[in-house]
């Protein structure tokens, strides 16, 4: 084990830092045999303990650590939190939130002590039952690759590494070790309520599976080895995908490319979307295989345009013109290009007001004397109405429910506003904050559109009201 | 059932042509459902039935189907093979020559009838099954994946489509379909001894693991579905990195760039492993995954001019200059640059003998007048030797046991043929045909390399025995 542990560390952690590191000793077998080997093959070293107060001993547990670590006479640091109250508060199982309680802790702790990696004592027989839940499950290639000997765990820090040296060393050969060299334990308590399904998979559904190949377990190791090389051909793959049909993001959505997504096929659509919500959420925990074939439909669809689904976990997706945009919420996308109002506000002539998006509006009083260049006016970002039928001052508001519109050239009836914004293909995401100018409950211009039928100049009109929205000056 | 069948034929089948199809009935549930729907979704089909003569009622059962034929109205063919006696003979399983014989029955029709498609009726427990069995074995991605819709069995035909219309139709659907519409069926026979395994998969394992996750069936489906993705794209990269690592082929070896694999990373070469065993051996049934790391472990490894590896069912590899090969056979590399001696020949004055890779031999007498020109020779291809110690004809051979040659400058003592080879780096694939010039059991001169120090020509030498290797002319 110690052969197979000191060649780990120089091939699988090759080139990166490592020391010091913070190894999470939990009192197990596993964390006790691999603090031990560590320490034997002289790396610097922090023990890092995390109490769950999952169970009675959870105390004494801790002590023994913090003794260990005081006879290795290597730096020990211990946290705890109710993880019980946690799971609750935020309505996930206990084994979930140990899970991320304890990382926090570990990872914290490594920043703070400026450690660049974390080690873990997950071992070969944790490996092929992790691979086995996520077979069962129905898991691809990410799954089906078990755990990485050396990763980073995202959701909880970019930089620092999470190392796995016993990896490929079984339960028994880490039992015997600890034997050999009288190193006491506890019963690892990391996996709490997955205990039970472990147990059974360990108990019963391995040892089945090896009557069927008494080299199972070493078999699916292999596999997970050769899986992981080729996800990391795959991820290659969309990484470049990604490059080239990339538009914009942030934190909080992302925007691509829809003609390249269409010219791509369905498998690096769903290699895309599964990097896509990791990005957007840390973590590929919920998304489904059907919300992807979802995605994967409506980019394919001619119709994408029109729908609008959900991905995971908040998440949705829809497209606009030559975009697909993946995000939580219209608002965390930009809207670089559209007036947007937020707030209800008013503006008489001489006025100016400010719009979102650095938009402003401009109300002027005109007398009339060219007719002809105002009626042939082609900006609809201008307008000109018979100050006769305007009284100040003018509301600018976004839509409400139930708003009409009578549109110039309508001489007859008002049509839906909502009716309006989709003859004139406004984007949905702009529709719910482009600006209105309303009298009273009347709506005289929609900037960027259309002014109102009843509102507009006539031969006969000799002052005009005349509005313009416009880019801020000086932006 | 139909409604899948026929969005089966619409979407995977689109652009490619699969009538008329060979339907390959066994008479079974499956393969009498698959008849039933594809002739009622219109399309133009050939039955196909395989006697295996593995059971006592094989031969009713092909009547059975000839039957069912004739009701249809379709054309019928037949065939039959003697399945047991072919696995002894080949030292196969059962399974293996009833797979096999089955096959080259059905392709073979299909090549004689025009036919693009063959139809079969896998189903998805099938699948289930069958990807199951992979996992049981530790397959990676190429075996998770399990069975395509429609593929291409290249050991039997690489032009020909198999599809599998019912793929994604579930056993039980099936057997409904069949009692609906009430058609006959015999227990289905395609897989002869793999049934027990099946069985127990079917009965036992698979019930069990559906205990963990009730839609485990269904889970496995979707995920094989999105492995097959993934492996198209895998294997579009390997395409691209073939092109750019191939040197030379044929349908006895591989040659590719070795610089560029020793560039690559190990899952691209597993990959590339792959795919040239299936070139070679037109399947990949017997490569190992250890066999797989040996390769490598030889391209990474810097010693790896010096070795050969076994790679599987009879392939090797080997590494020469900048080039790793793999073959069956030395010889089934040609040996364009290389002179050769395939038969012992002879060779007298003012004559010229051809040798195999287009060079030839010639052995003159001359004069010797400037005895400067001939020591200052730094063409290994040329040899003046002391005609007074040469008794015509030369014999023109290749290395024996035991040869010994003492080269120029080396006063005393011979030392070993191989170790001389081994010394100037001669290839070990060009070195048992290489041509030597003797007399009687010595060694005269090795051409490209070096004359026996004896023969050389000194200053009392009058005549010398001149003689060269050179391409044949006129090539």
């Amino acid at each position: 084990v110690l052969t197979k542990i000191i060649s780990f560390l120089e091939q699988e952690c090759k080139g990166i830092a490592i020391e010091p590191m913070v190894v999470g000793v939990s009192g197990g077998p596993d964390s006790v045999c691999l603090l031990d080997l560590l320490i034997r093959s002289g790396k610097s070293i922090i023990i890092g303990h995390f109490n769950h107060q999952l169970r009675p001993d959870a105390r004494k547990e801790a002590d023994m650590v913090s003794k260990l670590a005081a006879r290795y006479g290597f730096p020990f640091v211990c946290g705890t939190k109710n993880v019980k109250e946690y799971a609750k508060d935020n309505k996930i199982s206990i084994e979930e939130a140990a899970r991320k309680l304890r990382y926090q802790f570990l990872f914290g702790q490594a920043r703070l002590l400026k450690s660049p990696a974390i080690a873990v004592g997950h071992n070969a027989d944790d490996q092929v039952e992790t691979i086995l839940m996520h077979f069962l499950r129905g898991a691809g290639l990410s799954g089906l690759k078990g755990m990485s000997p050396v990763t980073h765990l995202n959701e909880f820090d970019q930089e620092i590494h999470l190392i796995r040296p016993l990896l490929h060393s079984w339960r028994s050969e880490i039992e015997q070790y600890c034997q050999e060299n009288h190193l006491e334990s506890v019963q690892d308590m990391s996996n709490y309520d997955k205990t039970f399904l472990r147990n059974r998979l360990r108990h019963s559904l391995i040892p089945d599976m090896e009557t069927y190949n008494p080299a199972f377990k070493l078999a699916l190791m292999r596999s997970a080895d050769t899986m992981r090389g080729d996800l990391q051909m795959i991820e290659e793959l969309t990484d470049q995908f990604w490059t080239s049909a990339f538009m914009e993001g942030d934190p909080g959505y992302l925007s691509f490319n829809l003609d390249i997504l269409q010219r791509a096929d369905a498998a690096m659509l769903r290699n895309l979307t599964r990097r896509a919500v990791t990005y957007l959420k840390n973590s590929l925990r919920d998304v489904s295989f059907e919300a992807i074939e979802r995605l994967v439909r409506l980019v394919k669809d001619d119709k994408s345009n029109s729908a609008r689904i959900d991905l995971a976990d908040g998440l949705f997706v829809f497209c606009e013109g030559n975009r697909l945009f993946i995000t939580q919420s219209y608002s965390d996308i930009p809207d670089r290009d559209s007036p947007q109002v937020m707030q209800p506000a008013v503006i008489c002539t001489g006025e100016s007001l400010q719009l979102v998006g650095d938009w402003e509006l401009l109300m002027e009083l005109v007398d009339l004397t060219d007719l002809e260049m105002i009626t042939s006016n082609l900006d609809p970002y201008q307008v000109w109405m018979d100050a006769d039928l305007i009284e100040e001052p003018l509301q600018v508001r976004c839509r409400q429910e139930g708003d009409r519109f009578q549109p110039f050239g309508m001489p007859n009836g008002k049509m839906l506003l909502s009716d309006f914004f989709i003859n004139v293909k406004l984007n949905k995401r702009s529709r719910g904050s482009w600006p209105l100018v309303c009298q009273e409950d009347e709506i005289l211009w929609i900037p960027g559109y259309q002014f109102a039928h009843k509102y507009r100049v006539k031969e006969t009109t000799t002052r005009s009201i005349h509005m313009q929205l416009r880019r801020s000056p000086g932006r």
